[in-house]
């Protein structure tokens, strides 16, 4: 009876009095009301009804989760979270009548974005970032995808990197960095897109993975992005450094990137607003997971629904993202995607919270390690003062998180956001 | 030289190192950069460039801003925050295929609502509700106004008005509150809608007036509420007590309730997607503010936009508010109103600030007293670690706010939200 062995009953910490949800099968919340669940070197050991608790069990410290709501730990599988600048001015001045070519003779856009963040210093960088980042945690987040793709030259691109690896260092979060050097033309090659892509494919992309900066590469495949013939090329360098790929696919129109990224078998497809049904079927053959942004879809006021019923039919595993970012979603709540997935895709509360947890923890190819709560996985959970797993996108704007709990080690949401304010 | 005399330069505290945005005249942030300002017996005693800071002044404490901005104390305008029950199981049901008629059936919609608030003690009832005021507060939210109307019978429509008075005392907040007793026909009188505003004019209000509950009185204009007529019954029981009146009104349709309202002299009309030129006029001429909901429109799903541009050109005053309630509008951020008010709406970032201070102070009749910084008005104010003023409007979900000023007296945002959490 290898689950009564004096090894396994030897508890790190154990949590009573709390309701988990699970998310463990892929069709419910997996509720266990009135539940323990017990942690050891930082993985999950035991969890149940805690009138089933064995007996013989013992935990070096007992936490009393008064009554909340315990989930997996969040997971936000698609950031441009680090970056300098303020882009707030431009959405202003646009408010004011701007027009796009106003705010680009005056310097706005993304490269205004790329200006600021090869400025910065790599701890002014990391300063800037760092209160987006603690806002994210503060709603139970502990895993962090974060995109390079604001250098758009080896140098910036290395040190945003850097920094998204010590976020992961010095915050209570596990960072999944993403390459995206092929995210705009910089102006430096502004007609030359095979020569900047020789440069991604051949220069940047073999260095930085040599650094170990690179855990899966990214493309902005689009009419005003990259085509589909160049976003292979970078796919093809991506396989020559066996990493995974993902691809921005169809948020503007179809360019066939969600196809083509599962024929690469990548880790998701994202935006997905104009994907058609053959990309539909590609992913679900491939496994590729499909990443709903309703924050950039909210923010762009864009009126194109991806296609949620067939994304359904075909069993394709969807994930929820903030896709924080200065320009087109400048968005620092996880719970706030829940409710925009289900108030604008009328997404149920349920595929919500596994966009942020199964499925989100699958779309970073981490879908064994985190995502769900089970024996064996790394104990990664957050804590939540509502009556049901419903509550987390029904309402909107509060945060009602009250501990997380990071590989086994275990915050009060304030503290993780005490550090949040950067200079003004 | 009265500005110089001994008395008026004693201060209780005083900010230095804060950019002011005073809101103090209509057009303008009212931007004064590296400013200084003072309290004293919980006014402002002097705001202005700190290197213009008088001689001799003194003060018993003087606080680092850090560099923050500080804006007037946001006010919020128009809430139903005062509840029991939780609605996110309908909320659920729906976007799992139920109908209307469905959720009616079991017992769902605006009635569940008012079963449990007449169900809660007094005590249940503050309980369900303080977390949600903190999450506003926690916000910079220094003024709250809380309507009655899950009770529809006196004894709990008094209940819910002496839990939004006790709100107003232990909480660091000023609560106006709102008879809204004409919000729905209760069960009781369900085929006599004469006979249940019979019992609200000679009844309740009396009554209610009496014990010093009421502020101002509201009601719910509309096909699916009370007529105009009905409404004018409410108006003119509000004229007998000397209380001013507001209005739900032209949310779903247009029901003249704007003219009404303006013929009354109301402080505000709210929601308005229907509202017509004629309203506007009469809006205009009787200084009645426009009271904007944007996360109704959005839980909704609305597409009818709110006359904008004709409540500009006709000067019309615009607030802003959560319209926080469980049924259309579960939502506990000011600051997601400003963004979606810009994002939505298109207002400018500077409307979406006059519309949760100044206007919003309007709305609630107390223009003279808070929603600007000016010598001699309540020393309610926020500071917040931003770059510029526009950055609150522009952020989605995250909270820049640091400390929160009532009356003179300030706490840090944590303080503020720590006691945030009911029993789960
Ligand atoms: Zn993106
Ligand atoms: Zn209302």
């Amino acid at each position: 009876m290898p689950t009564t062995n004096k090894q396994t009953l030897s508890w790190d910490s154990l949590w009573t009095n709390v309701h988990l949800a699970t998310l463990a099968d892929g069709d419910s919340y997996g509720e266990i009301p009135d539940a323990a669940i017990a942690v050891r070197d930082g993985r999950i050991a035991w969890l149940g009804p805690r009138a089933e608790l064995p007996a013989g069990h013992d935990s070096k410290v007992e936490y009393d989760g008064a009554g909340c709501w315990l989930t997996p730990g969040l997971v936000d599988c698609h950031t441009h979270i680090v970056y300098a600048g303020n882009r707030s001015a431009e959405f202003e001045a646009r408010l004011n009548g701007a027009s796009y070519e106003d705010i680009a003779r005056s310097g706005g856009g993304i490269m205004s974005t790329v200006r600021a963040t090869r400025a910065a210093t790599e701890q002014a960088l990391y300063d800037a970032s760092v209160p987006r980042v603690r806002a994210l945690l503060a709603e139970g987040v502990t895993t962090l995808e974060i995109k390079s793709g604001y250098g758009l030259d080896f140098a910036t691109e290395a040190k945003m990197l850097r920094v998204a690896r010590r976020i992961g260092v010095d915050l209570p979060v596990h960072v999944s960095t993403t390459f995206l050097g092929a995210h705009a033309l910089p102006p430096e090659y502004a007609d030359a897109p095979e020569r900047y892509l020789d440069s991604v494919c051949d220069q940047m992309l073999p260095a930085l993975a040599a650094e170990g900066l690179v855990d899966a590469v990214d493309a902005f495949c689009e009419k005003i992005g990259f085509s589909a013939a160049q976003t292979e090329r970078v796919f093809q360098a991506a396989q020559r450094h066996g990493l995974p790929v993902k691809l921005h696919a169809e948020q503007l129109s179809d360019q066939g990137g969600a196809a083509l990224t599962a024929r690469y078998r990548g880790l998701s497809a994202d935006h997905l607003e104009y994907l058609s049904q053959s990309g539909i079927d590609a992913m679900a053959e491939a496994g590729t997971v499909a990443v709903l942004l309703p924050g950039a879809f909210y923010f762009l006021r864009e009126t194109m629904l991806p296609p949620l019923a067939a994304l359904r039919t075909a069993r394709v595993p969807i994930a929820l993202s903030t896709d924080c970012n200065p320009g087109t979603s400048p968005m620092t709540s996880l719970l706030l995607v829940m409710n925009m997935a289900c108030t604008l895709f009328r997404m149920t509360p349920l595929e919500a919270l596994a966009g942020v947890t199964n499925n989100a923890a699958a779309a970073l190819g981490l879908q064994h390690e985190i995502g769900s709560l089970a024996v064996g996985k790394r104990a990664d959970f957050a804590l939540w003062a509502i009556d049901r797993p419903g509550d987390l996108a029904y309402g909107i704007g509060g945060n009602p998180c009250r501990w997380v709990v990071n590989a086994g080690r275990r915050r009060g949401r304030d503290a993780i956001a005490a550090d949040r304010q950067s200079g003004a």
